[in-house]
């Protein structure tokens, strides 16, 4: 397997979590995101979307995070990412995609960019931009998960499931533009303990041999 | 079952092509986005995220639409959204999740009325917004389904998947910001079969009970 991965990328950091909890090995290709790497002839060609992460894997090109996750989980069940009962795995998947859908999207660096040119934004409108859409939906989950008896050690019992594997980088991105995390305990909490797990902590942007 | 919906909103959209795929009756409770309702103490302590979709069923709330089209996929798995074959489900996914994940995000409500407040951005800004984020994407959509022999009527064969729920409302939120489609002969093609199917057509907003 090969990953096609960018250390900063947060979907990239959510597949090495999937790929780490999963036990397989795989083999790390960078693209420097901000030099605009993915946007080159050769990998244009394997994933016209031209973004990180895709996977190579089975003679296939697998692109986006949560479809390299969702294909990580059928091929290797064990361990599961996903709660063995139908509710369970409704309300990972909406945590996880509540992450993936509503917050990461509107932070990730081609966004940021088009903020700063062409509209014309400076540093600071652009860190309130990505603060603001961090916030609303940090506010949103730390209220389900603080009430919901679900919540266990991790999002949602206590083994690491789709939920953690969402949430872990988009805290650590939020602490690239200084997200309070005071109002979310149940959150941070969380977060300590995936970065007990070497699983997460492999796939932390630091750990990459892209890393700057 | 009860949706929560707006008729405007793609991803209540998304999850009304499925339910009516799925042969399944559902009431419809709606929410007037413009006016602020999802934001509203009853519909916060339902859906903590206070947006739509959600689906009230089997004594839960499912909020994202991604999370209810996979729980209703697998609770009534006749017909299929997804192929059978593990490669057709990742390619299916990838499809679906970059239409999810990369394009609507940008271009909801919400994000459009941040750009023209704080941001200051005028009517003509946030619709180049909207079209640079869609074209973006259909681009690279375009690519993969033109070349990919996996592509049949629909995005993956010969029967509606999850990518054609996700397809349809991104194509139709588009011609409301003059996207145009002449690039796109496959994925109009794709969009004009759908549109022949009355669960696509059933699920339209203009054929909601608050469409305007």
């Amino acid at each position: 397997m090969r990953l096609h991965s960018y250390f900063r990328s947060s979907t990239s950091y959510r597949a090495r979590i999937a790929l780490n909890l999963k036990g397989l090995d795989y083999e790390t290709v960078t693209h420097h995101l901000r030099k605009g790497e993915q946007r080159a002839a050769d990998y244009l060609a394997l994933n016209p979307q031209g973004l990180v992460p895709a996977l190579e894997v089975d003679g296939m090109v697998i692109p986006q995070s949560l479809a390299i996750i969702d294909y990580l989980e059928e091929r290797k069940p064990d361990p599961a990412l996903l709660p063995a009962d139908l509710p369970g795995r409704a309300r990972v998947r909406g945590i996880a995609y509540a992450l993936a859908c509503d917050v990461h999207p509107l932070n990730n660096l081609r966004v940021l960019s088009y903020l700063a040119d062409p509209l014309g934004h400076d540093q600071p409108t652009v860190a309130t931009w990505f603060r603001h859409w961090c916030v609303v939906e940090l506010n949103a989950l730390e209220t389900r998960l603080a009430r919901e008896p679900e919540t266990g050690s991790f999002c949602h019992g206590e083994t690491p499931t789709l939920a953690d594997v969402c949430l872990v980088p988009q805290i650590r991105n939020g602490q690239r533009f200084d997200v309070d995390m005071a109002p979310y305990p149940t959150l941070q909490r969380i977060y300590d303990r995936c970065m007990t797990f070497d699983a997460f902590v492999r796939a932390a942007p630091e750990n990459q041999p892209d890393a700057e």
